[in-house]
């Protein structure tokens, strides 16, 4: 496993510059309101490690596609996903993301939805824009499940019994539908055979659910410096992740630690002291081990996907961003 | 002029029940988390008169099309304006609409948001169900167009200093571009020649321009009962409207009147009364009339775009949802 960012992001930077190019230039349409323009060109500038749209680009490499449909799509969803993080810090009231204000810090909520819808909007010109129904079709159902995998977060919040399935299917939605869209919308583009296109959706899936349980890892593990954003958030949520359940599987019934959990993630408790001290319980009892081999199961499922991809040097890039998913973490 | 609901609607049932049902078929879908999925039902089927898919079906009547394609752009429409009242209500923390309580009164402004973001992705996938990359463009366009039309409501709020150009800019997003953009869908879906599709589309933007000007002028015209929500909410908002513009207009600068509303307006006069005054002057000025005058033009100028319609029939229901424009608000 390499411990940093691999060499794949060097190799693919030509295409992501366009991609990043595209990005811009469809939000930056002048909407007559300076302020939130230059805020929106903010937010798209932040960028993070343009990861969705390299694994787009990388699951059309091995066939014969038309590159600027691709970085187009790639722009789609770099973009969805960008639109998707603006409604999700309005929701969560977050003041923080990538360690720079959101914002929400800037401007009232109600502006924030908009502009967020506004991004979306920007993303769905840009599928529509490939004239790929199939493309618009993966685009469409793909925000469908965002919104469905982050209703399910909110509303199955601040219970303690939930399971493993209920987990998964919404870490599925809220991160590696989009994944599983962006390699999907790749092979796609690329025309891949059906069967291989199948493959590489299920391999984006798969390196989606590890990334975000690694996040969820990141979590309870990394401290604020280098998170952007202060550990222990999801707990503060009453978001309940793989480490707190498998932390919680462990515990007595009825025991005082038990309890403890219990009240911090039904909200009852909202102590910054009491969150910490559940932080560093979980810490200790090898649940955050226990999630992160969960993930490696994910990459290693999803590397032996690989095996339909005919170009050896793409397969080693793309094994490349399936590493990073868990090197993040290092 | 008629004054009542004309026959066009008797006329299109048929068609606006379909229509119904993909809304809430495609609204329906099982999101695991019941009051969610019982809420949306509510919303989506509360309705109002359809006036957007009617547009949309009479638009591709006089030509060849296939009508379960239709039906579903119909219901894109449909719901895409349903998904912009859901955000709308939200930032304007709206207690009432259509005379019944909104979202926001029974979930949290996180839950609004993200039920919004969950029928934007629903209208998307039957956009997408269409398989025409023209009617998914003009759909993303639209969306585009919605969402500057509400930030530039937001930003230019609380400002007596607006031009009329401003206000049909503004309009124009907020309400015109879906009523253009569903003439546009219809048209294209019938394989309508290039010059009549363009027509149409004028046709339904002078209709969504009409549309508005009239919903202004209810604002400020009828009572609670009738509106479905409080008189002079537009005011309440800091939004400028036509009605107040032209009042605004006859006011000598410095008086008491013009001091009196531009703090109306600025929200620095908040009190019931104060907004009261300001709507009763505005009746007694004349500017209801002349603001119905304005949208009288613009029907007049929707009507005469018709000659293009081969149909004389259709021709005969679309004047019909021309005059409804203006006949909701006898």
């Amino acid at each position: 496993m390499k411990l940093q960012s691999p060499d794949v992001f060097a190799t693919m930077q030509p295409d992501l510059l366009r991609v990043d190019d595209r990005v811009a230039e469809a939000a930056s349409i002048d909407i007559a309101v300076p302020v939130v323009t230059q805020l929106i060109g903010d937010i798209v500038s932040a960028g993070g490690k343009r990861l969705r749209p390299t694994l787009l680009l990388l699951a059309a490499r091995a066939f014969r596609y038309d590159l600027d449909t691709l970085v187009t799509a790639a722009a789609g969803v770099e973009l969805l996903h960008t639109a998707s993080l603006v409604h999700d810090d309005t929701i969560d009231r977050a003041a923080l993301r990538r360690g720079k204000p959101t914002l929400n810090s800037r401007l009232s909520s109600g502006a924030v939805i908009l502009v967020g819808d506004y991004l979306f909007a920007q993303s769905a010109m840009l599928a529509a824009a490939t004239e790929n129904t199939r493309v618009v079709a993966i685009f469409a159902s793909t925000l469908g499940d965002i919104c469905e995998g982050q209703l399910r977060e909110m509303f199955d919040a601040h219970r303690l019994d939930q399971t493993r399935d209920e987990y998964d299917r919404r870490i599925y939605g809220k991160t590696a539908a989009l994944f599983a869209g962006a390699a999907e919308m790749g092979s796609v583009i690329g025309g891949a055979p059906p069967a291989t296109v199948a493959e590489l959706r299920a391999f984006g899936r798969d390196l989606g659910m590890a990334f975000q349980v690694m996040d969820d890892v990141l979590d309870v593990r990394a401290d604020t410096a280098d998170l952007g954003k202060p550990a222990g958030n999801d707990l503060r949520q009453g978001t309940v992740t793989l480490p707190t359940m498998l932390y919680a599987a462990g515990l007595a019934d009825g025991s005082a630690e038990a309890d403890h959990l219990r009240a911090v993630v039904a909200g009852e408790n909202e102590d910054a002291a009491a969150i910490d001290a559940v932080v560093w319980a979980i810490r200790a009892s090898g649940a955050i081990e226990a999630a992160t081999a969960v993930a490696e199961d994910h990459v290693a499922r999803a590397k032996a996907r690989l095996a339909v991809v005919p170009d050896a040097e793409t397969r080693a890039l793309l094994e490349d961003v399936a590493d990073f998913a868990l090197a993040r973490a290092s």
